[in-house]
């Protein structure tokens, strides 16, 4: 008999119930420079709550707060229901590693989104189809998670590797965002996408410094069932900057369907020395 | 002796510190529909992380997760310090009235903010000054905390009270916002003000409909230096909105000094029945 191998982001983002808490593993497929890549991490603990018993509806946001590095191994997940209405439940995460010190952070929304009045006044932004696009070549970036995305730009496409900008480059990016391994999008890959932007500073040095999210939060403007009517594996994302300051910058980014459904919206404050 | 009467903001922030919990108390002063206006439960669960003997450095972020209708009266802040690095802090607050339901879960993370190389990509938007237009007449609306606040709206001055529109409108806001009675801005307000906008849905349909936001984030680009020098008492602030699907609406804002720095990025998402 023969099973189909599970895709590798699923496997990144497996979980365990346990007797009270949960249980993860980081994946070496989705590595980034200390610690696990941060959209795997936050689309595993979107995942707990999913696989909770007592979840009801569709996850609405998600904020992560990365308050240490995770080291390469198992974790424990404390999914916490703070507070369930009649048609939101309000959700907490805890990753821990070894012991009761933090690691990450998460909160969460859910809902059970009723038909209402629809209006979007941001528009699809123009882009060749994916297809026509040729993939960023990642032979030189070291990072593991970055191999694991099928990344097509087509404004805003990383220089790395020459000379770091005299004056600064613009920081917006667009770009398609698929999995390497072609995988239906859904509310988890989603979440994960939402942080695979390179860091926006590293577009305007061309340079890479240190950096690291502090923050993240994701909205999902799409529940399950608009996800199921999309049936697509890439999503056309922006992601831009508005400032740096005393260490910290802010991102902004947008994932749509190829159809022009917004799909989720995105926002992280990250931490850079330069 | 004469004392100067505090300010209707920070009496309605106050917080005073308990055995292991602290406690605050709703302000008349700043109630908007069904409960206290979100902008002063932020400020004032800010307020208790800022107060506390263990905090180091300004806020960075600030994510609230409104839960339940918060009554008039007296409630609990339980307030606790996750983790703390050698230049960063991330803190839960709880707020509870009565008992352990938990109507209000914010999070934050804190940072001494060290100097570094700074870019501001984004521009501060064209504005006529400040005391060249005239406030926001709100005699009409009903709600004790849009008195609190002087709006000097340059685009997307709400028309409520005329039919609602046939075809929905811009979700865009550009408007000065200062204290009724001026205050210089701070972090508190700044907090505060990232919540006070009017419903993007009002704006886009021309009419009340019944909203609550359900989640804000707020990012600050300034820190408490930072501010002292700004020496202001009005921001400009720009809000507008992405997508309003299945009951609930997306919002974007900033806040600017006139002296042309970014001070707050903010996004909620919030309920509507339309």
């Amino acid at each position: 008999m023969l099973t189909k191998p599970p895709h590798s982001f699923d496997d990144a983002t497996r979980v365990a119930a346990g007797d009270s808490r949960w249980t993860g593993h980081t994946s070496d497929d989705y590595w980034a420079f200390v610690g696990p890549f941060g959209g795997v991490t936050a689309a595993t603990m979107l995942r707990a709550i999913i696989e909770h018993p007592q979840r009801s509806g569709n996850p609405l946001s998600l904020t992560v707060n990365f308050c240490a590095p995770i080291a390469q191994g198992p974790f424990d997940l404390d999914v916490r229901l703070i507070k369930a209405n009649r048609s939101t439940q309000h959700w907490s995460v805890e990753l821990t590693q070894g012991g009761t010190d933090v690691a990450t952070f998460a909160t969460a929304v859910f809902a059970v989104r009723r038909p209402s009045w629809s209006h979007q006044p941001a528009q699809l932004p123009a882009a060749p189809p994916f297809e026509q696009l040729r993939p960023y070549p990642k032979s030189s970036l070291r990072m593991s998670w970055v191999r694991q995305y099928d990344f097509r730009f087509v404004e805003g496409e990383p220089q790395l590797g020459g000379a770091p900008h005299a004056a600064p480059a613009s920081a917006f990016s667009k770009l398609w965002i698929g999995d390497t391994k072609p995988r239906k999008i859904d509310v988890l890959s989603l979440m994960s996408m939402s942080d695979a932007f390179f860091g926006r500073i590293f577009h305007v040095r061309n340079e890479f410094v240190p950096f690291g999210t502090v923050s993240l939060t994701t909205y999902f403007h799409a529940d399950a069932e608009d996800l199921a009517e999309e049936d697509i594996s890439h999503v056309l994302a922006t992601a831009d900057a508005k400032t740096f300051h005393k260490s910290y910058g802010d991102q902004t980014g947008e994932l749509w369907s190829p159809n022009g459904r917004l799909l989720a919206t995105t926002t992280q404050i990250a931490y850079f020395k330069a």
